[in-house]
């Protein structure tokens, strides 16, 4: 089959790949009903961090089970099934914990490509979570960016202690920070600010719950958050960018015993410990256990309760993924659903 | 009178100074029952951060109000009271959520140098408990320790989210890491492990409750906490220290998931984001809000129910300060109680 692949900086193509097969006893193969480019796709896009090449691309996926290996027990072929960048048994002690992103067994599924029309799924009983029934197409994008975007961002408003009542800022406008938002709005946050500069970024952000945009940034976007919060800072910061810049103005945004989640892939970033120490904020994040909240997510979305599609701006054949990138560098689409 | 003033690298004096003032109508003015000397006082004793000379010493404190300002409601002269190193209103929104330590009117006690006979109180009504009656001079050693020692190790515990049945690891066998021991076996932690190389100090730590001594340091001592918990890590770990070698080593010793309580006095510490993002641990920590915990903490002491004045393995006449504090630095002594 064909499939993406990273060559270089800003060299990704539509090529010939190898078909994902079976390999443990554990796995399943789904066929690919979308995919989307992720803002972290753009570190290595842009040459940071840039693993050896050619490199298969992408780690969101849903789709229907296609072949089924001989130990998986619970999912079942021709069901449409969303799982997480990291597969999980969703047995262990640190799963049991709500951490699958860090499962004893936990393998990361975006090695095996996900902008493909097929995709190779290890753990596969931990890993996924099917839909009471196939879902209509107009239901994917909001399955889609459970997989991930929507996960992390909800992982990010919980790591921040988001609370019914609670002032919530958010650093980083892309589909992170906006699905941050609308975790914030459904958790009950009586007040969201958002960063942003961005027109359409902003109106979504509105539209998702946020009642406040800052668009100054650094000191100054701290000095302006502080003055929106009684000179106190927010209570829940949520920080959807990973660079030193965004780190220092996430935790600076913060109250002393206020809360940080970062689940910004975090990129060259060094906390000065003196200042950790004296902001007395907590801080939590990583690479957001998503399949802990796969379930209630995928409910939220089936019952229209939340609307997280509206994160993808550009929808694409997964073969012109290239154009997909490029969109999102560029700043011209917030996010690429790519269709099989 | 005299009291304790800093002049340079290991030249500590018990010399003339100014008395203390009421300066505010909040303030009050106490006649020192006893002090002592806190492993963060050997920061500038050895020479690092040292602020501008002289200095005067001391931040610990517990006595007699000896006069009261206008303004002042609660605390009545004759009082017996103990206090934080931080003076807070108690009433501010920052310290409504528990966080008096950075209380939107905190001002630094010790600035007024505690290793002295008197000492003024900022904000007496909200810095200062009393307790029920005078206590006997044998309590005094606990109660000192209320303020700042044991309410520090209480946090670091509070900030490593100790529970029943965790297992928590303690990196740093000073008078705040075997108060961290304290309060994890007080909340009722099934496993604590210590970080020790120390005999009096390993002797102690198993008296207040710690289950485990490991003497290895830097990896090899993480090595030695995964093996201990499955290889897993620490549910909670307490960091009394606040180097860069102490942070890691707390960091690394967790399990994701899991939650790091720092409370030593960071010095030179540089936190790698991209190393802090993949542990997925909670970070929080900072200079304790020692007032949240002080009347919970001088009743368990009142009552008998844990006895903190047994990091004191010396006592010395205010006087003899200077070699209460040689004895710390030479790790002669785990803390020094001066008498008045």
């Amino acid at each position: 089959m064909k499939g993406t692949v990273l060559y270089g900086p800003r060299d990704v193509r539509y090529v010939e790949r190898d078909d994902p097969k079976i390999v443990d006893p554990t796995d399943v193969i789904i066929r690919m009903s979308a995919t989307c480019v992720c803002g972290s796709d753009l570190w290595p896009y842009r040459g940071v961090d840039l693993p050896g090449q050619p490199t298969l691309m992408g780690h969101e996926y849903c789709g229907i089970v296609e072949e089924v290996s001989r130990g998986v027990k619970k999912v079942k072929k021709g069901q449409f099934v969303v799982g997480s960048f990291f597969a999980s048994d969703n047995t262990c002690e640190i799963c049991n914990a709500g951490y699958q992103s860090r499962c004893t067994h936990a393998e990361y599924v975006g090695a095996g490509g996900a902008q493909s029309p097929y995709l190779r799924i290890p753990l596969a009983d931990g890993t996924l979570v099917a839909t009471p029934e196939l879902p209509s197409n107009d239901m994917l994008p909001g399955l889609l960016a459970t997989s991930d975007v929507l996960g992390t961002g909800w992982f990010g408003a919980d790591a921040a202690a988001v609370a019914p009542g609670k002032t919530v800022a958010v650093v980083g406008d892309g589909a992170v920070g906006l699905c941050g938002v609308i975790a914030a709005k459904y958790i009950g946050a009586e007040r969201i600010i958002i960063m942003s500069r961005h027109e359409a970024r902003q109106k979504l952000a509105r539209e998702f719950g946020a009642t406040d945009i800052v668009t100054e940034r650094g000191d100054e976007g701290v000095a302006r958050i502080k003055e929106l919060t009684k000179g106190l800072g927010a209570h829940s910061t949520i920080e959807a960018v990973g660079s030193q810049e965004s780190m220092l103005q996430a935790i600076r945004s913060t109250r002393p015993g206020g809360h940080v989640g970062f689940v910004g892939v975090s990129h060259g970033v060094e906390l000065p410990g003196q200042e950790l120490f004296y902001s007395e904020v907590h801080l939590h994040g990583g690479p957001a256990p998503v399949r802990r909240y796969l379930p209630e997510l995928i409910d939220l979305v089936l019952r229209g309760a939340i609307d997280p599609g509206k994160v993808f701006d550009l929808t694409l054949p997964l073969e012109q993924v290239a154009e997909g990138y490029r969109a999102m560098d560029e700043r011209r689409a917030i996010k690429t659903l790519l269709t099989v």
